[in-house]
């Protein structure tokens, strides 16, 4: 990491520029299974279109700012106080959003909220998970699981899906009964592949987890909003399978990745878990009050999810008439390849003002669905990267020249 | 944990209330290490009087919450990007602000930012602790400290104050040497005992942790702006002892508790180290927007510790002439004692509407230092409280009928 002066505080004393001695990361006790990793986190340049990091490209309407900001100034009135521990009111309104996708009345009692998806799956790991504690996940899918579970000491093994990104019931059932695992991580749509699970698969997750009874199943569904019609969703299950967790954030759909916000459905048992890991007070009054104001909004968020999905649908249609290899994507990003050299791709659009993510994925790099104006800066520098491109016989891509 | 619907959404569907099946917290795959305990946290009840967690009593000033609802409003047009995952403007704002107490130039390299000081902990512990790995800590102190080593797999190993809550530099570099601890906790002032610890005790914790090379030495000034004159920070050894992390927050000097914002100045290598842990994008722009409007009134809301100061110095010297024990305290708080049933005064108290803090000493109880008015009617309480109590000749108050 790079260290650059930044403030007026910066100027060290006198005869030496920082007041530290030399010291570097390995010099200090860390922990043994983190030396040698790099902190997770997509590069954030400002360049003009970004669509690396699957943001709701809408902005808040001026109706809504107004609204933040006058939610935000009534809490600031309070702001000595500790907020409300156990974020009641927003959990409230969470489990009224969700009762038309879950198909029955969600009970506040059965919903958690915390900062963002993310800290929702770490409180899952230290819950559940842990020294001696097995989670498996089928790659490709959000590296964070895996991320999490080794920053909370719980072993991860990896389960790989189908060479189509798909993942079957026996597969799932298979990896239960194999590893035993505390958790069982499954993202529906999945990221970066953006295919959406079968219920099928996730029930079959649920009655193995029930007959082995090691854990729990762990359904992200970070993108359920953006999933094409007759998708269900996993939190239909809910009363039927007391073993099921489903998550989601705020960030997408509501298009509030600033104000991080995620949260969960599960049976109010796995909630009463929880609040043993929680750190007390984690959620400030200030995100309850942004969240609470989002939800009240959510008709005109949610209608920005329509117009994501449309451009969405655009990308596909359009990268599939270039000839490129696509997984049908029923989140707001879609994943494309093959390419020999998808860094070179990466490169060659960033060079043309348009940042993509390159996740790790060999041959592929993920779009994310952004405003008409971005998708076509995308869909224009692309065509000029591959202008002259070499397709091979089994579809992989080459760059001129490359 | 009771279950209450609060919300129309909490009607179950038909046939049955609860849209889940009987399971409670025994019945699910939770860590073995978890089990039998309750959730952390003080009773949070709506009574006139609340002097039991910490909080500074005063209010925002309408010209701050004014300034605190324009910045949220400023974010919020933006709130569907992520925040700058590094936090860069507000880690070089705390660095200017630490930077008198330090009595050097604080670099935001030295600087890291979470939601509240125990995300900053828990991030500690995640970096250096873990399994296989202890943290020592001086009880009694902060209890989050034992709480976030139990979540993060870290052993927890208990030493205990002398008597009257002072810590030696040979009980700590004894502990150090005989522990070999990952995380070393020390807590000035000490919560809840109020005592600031001298300076040498810090070097030396330093000094042994430096010479046994087993890990950090983490100084918890969370309420180090109200300490007496004359008591330097801890923050003064960080140029000569990379091994020293200082936390701090601004909940309450900065009257901040609801917004949740910790931070910590040590060495950058250990900022490097935390960036592996952090959970991406952890600190919201709403968050980051509202610290730092706080530190641009900072010379405002500083001022309230001296208002606060000065009803701490005054409950001191009023229950020392009710002949009471006491801690000296540098903190906004004082502890007090010796009962023979803290809880009957802790009850007594509450009847009257004054919340104080039982945090699970036997014979002590904590209590904030609120508004002159809030003093005024814990102290008039007290006094009823007390009316017709006994005083054995070891100083053991019981009370009247009890």
């Amino acid at each position: 990491m790079t260290i650059q002066a930044s403030h007026p505080a910066d100027a060290g004393p006198a005869g030496d520029d920082r007041p530290w001695r030399p010291l570097d990361i390995d010099g200090l006790p860390l922990r043994d299974s983190l030396r040698g990793l790099s902190p997770y986190g997509a590069p954030q340049l400002d360049v003009p279109v970004r669509l690396n990091t699957n943001e709701n490209p809408h902005p808040p309407s001026i109706g809504l700012v107004d609204a933040l900001g006058k939610a935000a100034t009534l809490v600031a009135t309070e702001a000595n106080r500790y907020p409300d521990r156990d974020a009641e009111a927003l959990r409230a309104d969470l489990a009224y959003y969700l009762t038309p996708d879950a198909g029955f009345g969600v009970h506040t009692a059965q919903v958690w909220a915390a900062n963002g998806s993310n800290e929702i799956l770490q409180q899952l790991c230290q819950a559940f998970g842990g020294p001696g504690r097995v989670a498996v996940g089928f790659e490709p899918s959000y590296s964070m699981h895996r991320l999490i579970a080794l920053a909370t000491a719980t072993e991860w093994v990896r389960e790989e899906r189908a060479a189509d990104f798909t993942l079957s019931a026996e597969a799932v059932t298979e990896a239960i009964e194999c590893h035993r695992p505390a958790l069982l991580f499954l993202c529906s749509p999945n990221n970066p592949t953006g295919t959406a699970l079968p219920l099928d698969v996730v029930v079959a997750a649920c009655e193995a987890m029930a007959r082995v009874g090691s854990g729990m199943v762990v359904v992200d569904e970070a993108y359920a909003e953006f999933r094409r019609a007759g998708v269900p969703s996993a939190l239909t299950l809910l009363p039927r399978h007391p073993r099921l967790i489903v998550t989601r954030t705020m960030s997408k759909a509501f298009a509030l990745a600033g104000a991080r916000v995620g949260y969960l459905a599960a049976h109010p048992a796995v909630v009463d878990a929880l609040q043993l890991v929680r750190l007390p007070y984690h959620l400030s009054s200030f995100t309850q009050a942004v969240a609470r104001t989002a939800l009240a909004h959510a008709d005109e968020l949610l209608a920005t999810v329509e117009a994501v999905k449309a451009q969405r649908d655009r990308i596909v249609l359009e990268l599939g008439a270039l000839g490129l290899r696509l997984a049908p994507s029923d989140a707001n990003f879609v994943s494309f390849g093959l390419f020999a050299d998808q860094r070179a791709v990466w490169r060659g659009l960033l060079d043309a003002g348009v940042l993509v993510r390159d996740v790790g994925l060999p041959g592929w790099l993920r779009v994310t669905a952004g405003l008409p104006a971005e998708v076509d800066a995308f869909l224009a520098a692309l065509g000029r990267v591959l202008a002259g491109s070499d397709v091979a016989a089994d579809g992989i891509v080459t760059l001129a020249g490359g």
